[in-house]
């Protein structure tokens, strides 16, 4: 099964694509500062639809939201995670969503890790030489691992 | 000019179209109790692309995001309203945002007026014999005419 994992976001938005213990496809949608809105959604739709044709993934995993600190930035990421479900729908992915938190209490049995440490367990997982990069696209991968976990498909 | 008015929702998603005092068309988007979240985003999706074909206006306005209190709410609104910005920028639409005080001042000269005041002044600008309902489509249509006055192009 190839999981498709998410890490939405309107100026950088996070992507990874795993079968197994493989990371297919990895890397991040992104547009430059000052970029309209409307400009970045429409970047999002149309890139994760073509990620979406080119590696013909079985599920979409992405993260869901929490905000207890900065809002503002909580809007404009939901805003690119509600175009991220709509292209889904569209290539009938069924969606999993997953919390900060369970996704870093699945990676590393601790719902509090550091970034670093979630980092190094994806690297671990997938057999990568290095950490991915930059963090969404890590961030991303791992979300795609922990439905791999949950839904006990990885080899 | 014509001017597509949206007050974005994922379970209601209000929109109005006004062309100087005339309300040309208005209603809301609205999917059941329960319904996926992502099916609320294809169905907003769809049948907003529908509302621009018919009506073809020249610009949409919609409402800008704050959130003070219910951060849950906000989030499916900022997702509802990330999928109208994409609808908009494919219809090649330019896009203008207002804040819930600024669509009040406008209408009523009063940065804090009561729901039932806004909706009688747009009841009176458009000329309409009832409070379009519901509240969501009148709460479009009032956008749409801040629009109107901002930009000065109401007749």
């Amino acid at each position: 099964m190839k999981i498709l994992g998410i890490d939405p976001g309107t100026g950088i938005c996070g992507f990874g694509v795993i079968e197994g213990r493989k990371a297919l496809d990895y890397g991040v949608i992104s547009t430059p500062a000052h970029t309209p809105l409307a400009d970045r959604l429409e970047d999002i739709y149309l890139s994760l639809g073509q990620i979406i044709e080119q590696n013909q993934p079985d599920v979409m995993a992405i993260e869901k939201l929490f905000f207890k600190q900065n809002i503002t930035t909580g809007i404009s990421v939901a805003e690119a995670r509600g175009v991220c479900l709509l292209v889904a729908k569209q290539h009938h992915l069924p969606i999993f969503e997953y919390s900060p938190n369970q996704v870093k209490l699945a990676i590393t049995g601790y719902g509090q890790a550091e970034k670093k440490q979630m980092q190094e367990m994806v690297r671990l997982h997938l057999g990568l030489k290095r950490i991915p990069k930059p963090d969404d696209a890590a961030d991303a991968l791992a979300i795609a691992i922990v439905h791999a976990f949950i839904s006990k498909t990885e080899t």
